[in-house]
């Protein structure tokens, strides 16, 4: 459960959320939690009746339940009927982050090696042991955690928050609002060789990185810089976990691309677009605006808007799906086809 | 090769782990090898005949080999006949790592930066520029490696290693004889999004992650922090390089996930499961004890007891190999269907 | 664009690389672009008519356009007519690059932590907060970037540049012209246990790491140790970020490993062979030079000198196409063949 450091009652959230307050005792209320390990304190929600079980055995001291709640299911319970419990819960859940997250006066830990001609903005917090190189200019209330390595002429905008043990590459322009999570690289070289005279030879990368507004990047996650020109992430677009985006991509605003997705160079990437889990795609395609793709995918052709595809290599989800169906009887057949097959050749 | 700091006999060795010993000359013995790379203060093993030519070209001081050996097979070297050699090799490595570890008092290096309100037990070492946070709590013979960053109200137990450039998020709690390797990142948010608007809402991430006595997690896997409650590892599971946990999992007692393992939110892996290398898990499933998925599976549904499962859509593994044996004969079918078809059709 | 604190001019660029030089006016040329970005003192190429747009549009100062390009599609443009316009742009940025870099003379980071027995070469370059343990020793030239920990008895040699955050085990071996990327983990425990007495018993990990000359290592790629003997990498293999390479894996010369490759434990791989994106690789294969294996791969037997596999398992990629091809028509063969089969039933 998350406790937090200033208490809140139900009348008070009542009143910030609406909804239909049933008030059976006086309470104070310091937590979130999930039903099973709630206590007298935690506010939890119910929203989903394969959880009716947890909800009857809960110890909440205040619980969002459904408009349309049979209350006699949970009689001695403190209640908020409000519509969508499960939204206005996120809601208050922010709400309470942001009345006990402290005002940031920003601070600069006297371990951060921080270049003289770095531009910093005001209320900026660099935490131990950062590296601030030549050129650097980074906006206001911007937050650089212990252990990040942040290279020449990289800019970094406002309210950013760039977490522990990630490096940053030279030449990487990163705007507003964005969180880069624990050990992350962004801008290492793009993989390119030409093969020639027996070996490898290194193509070299001199490119960039640029990340929009509003993107969010998860965990030990790697954006290569571009040969040349940039790779691009715009806003608005979250990036899972363990994620690779190869040199050149182009990514559009607002997509989702789940954990241990690999995208190979100079792919793009429209809005809305989801990629699930561990979808490859290759170089040098074009994924529509509002495309969807499976888990596991593995993308070798451009794919239009608005589409659904699944597999590998991946084509209509639909088709796919009928295949996968039919693919069980396919010992059978193969089984009766050898049977008629040789009948015939015999005959 | 490893070398060891403290010199064994054939005869000491035969004394602790019991077998037959074969003695042709006096030596001294350092380190363990593999048969091609031995010296003559090496100890190999010898089980499986594929390797006999390595075994006869070899310069080894002391080779464990089968009971039913034929000594006339290298008839110079001094043998130790012994009931399964490989276990009883790495028994003595064991041991002999143990016999060559100094017993550590602890040491607080001076460039980690430690938060006043931590708490430390006995023996414990800290590593350079490794960041303590508030209100951290670390049992007794426990090692921080450099540049862990350890953020606030996390809890780690005795006897636990954290590799270095290793991220702990806070109110993350870690049991006793725990290793994370270098570049983990446990307890960053997860992911989950609410598109509401025209734009991917970010739902708040307050829970924790959990890990429980004799884990062991491999270099740079991730393991996000649940929404709310908690991300669960539970006793002796051990977790390759590069796996990603994702929000709210819980995963079961002495299961394997190797390299490149994905498991999406809120899934649940029982005890003694095994996922082979790359398997990807959809959120919301049960993988049921001691199941077993083979490589690159995608499991998209929940998977029994003892199941052997293979394949994207994960099925039995027996039914998706005769599946896979029959595959190649499909070309040819589907010709054959088209010809009575058209035949059919032109009728 | 990748800007250059030296300018050149198309005669000093035509002098050294040849071609023919049409020029239309005087220009100094500080940076190289993509077209659509460049400005007046921009060198591009242009090569696929695919960018004949970009070609047209474009504000480039100086353009690599091949011997047979029609000068009246770019009439007021400098050009270069020349054999092969990308490989000679490609030789121009890394004269360019090297005209630019200013020859070190090396420099100690006072946070730098540096054992008493570690040597150094001459012209080294140790960035802040790094550990340089027990026993290692370093090359002429080599740069080590900040926040890198170096474990006892590692070797590196000369030339080689290991960037931020990255960790390497003791006894790793690392020879000449090497570079690794950031956040990578190189000799960390490989992943074996035994499962025995109801838990998984970890096999002791006491081999290294062996990397050749002219390797290089992307961002966050994890390579294990050998549990006995060594996981050794050969002379100019490429590996790009986010793969894992398991225990004892031997890796020939001058292969490319794709981003998210996963190679399980003690597989060799040979000369110039090709692994796409996300490829996995049983443990205890070969694949033998010059094969070729397709993205997504899972690969679970030998593969044989120049073969071309794809699928999982890897087959050979013609036959995989053929099925892939083929595939679309099971679900109607399946609905003929039950038809025809019901009937039968019913004879």
């Amino acid at each position: 459960m998350k406790q937090f450091n200033l208490a809140l009652t139900p009348q008070k959230i009542s009143t910030q959320l609406g909804g239909e307050l049933i008030l059976k005792n006086e309470v104070e209320l310091t937590n979130v939690a999930e039903l099973p390990e709630a206590d007298d304190k935690s506010v939890c929600f119910y929203e989903n009746h394969k959880y009716l079980h947890d909800l009857k055995d809960s110890k909440s001291g205040f619980i969002f339940v459904p408009k349309d709640f049979d209350i006699d299911l949970k009689p001695d319970a403190n209640l908020l009927l409000i519509d969508k419990p499960y939204i206005h819960f996120i809601m208050l859940v922010k709400t309470w982050l942001e009345l006990c997250s402290p005002k940031s006066q920003g601070n600069i830990s006297g371990t951060a090696i921080i270049s003289g001609s770095a531009k910093l903005g005001r209320n900026i917090t660099i935490c131990n042991n950062v590296l601030i190189s030549d050129n650097v200019i980074i906006g206001d209330n911007t937050k650089i955690y212990s252990n990040c390595v942040i290279n020449e002429n990289v800019k970094i905008g406002s309210n950013c928050r760039i977490h522990p043990n990630t490096t940053i590459y030279e030449d990487t322009v990163i705007k507003n609002n964005v969180s880069i999570f624990a050990g992350c690289v962004i801008g290492a070289d793009g993989f390119g060789y030409l093969f020639h005279d027996g070996i490898q030879n290194k193509i070299p990368q001199v490119g960039n990185v640029i990340i929009e507004d509003n993107v969010e990047i998860g965990a030990n996650t790697t954006i290569d810089r571009a040969a040349i020109g940039s790779t691009i992430i715009r806003n608005g677009t979250k990036i899972d976990n363990l994620v690779q985006i190869g040199h050149n991509c182009k990514i559009g605003r607002n997509s989702i691309l789940c954990s241990q997705v690999g995208l190979a160079g100079s792919t793009e990437i429209g809005d809305i677009v989801y990629l699930a889990g561990q979808v490859g795609v290759a170089g040098h395609l074009k994924i529509d605006d509002e495309a969807m793709i499976g888990a596991q995918s593995g993308v070798s052709g451009s794919i239009p808007k608005r589409a659904k595809y699944f597999g590998t290599p991946a084509i209509d989800a639909g088709l796919k799906k009928r295949i996968i169906a039919s693919e069980k009887k396919i010992p059978e057949i193969v089984k009766y086809y050898n049977k008629i097959n040789k009948k015939q050749k015999s005959k």
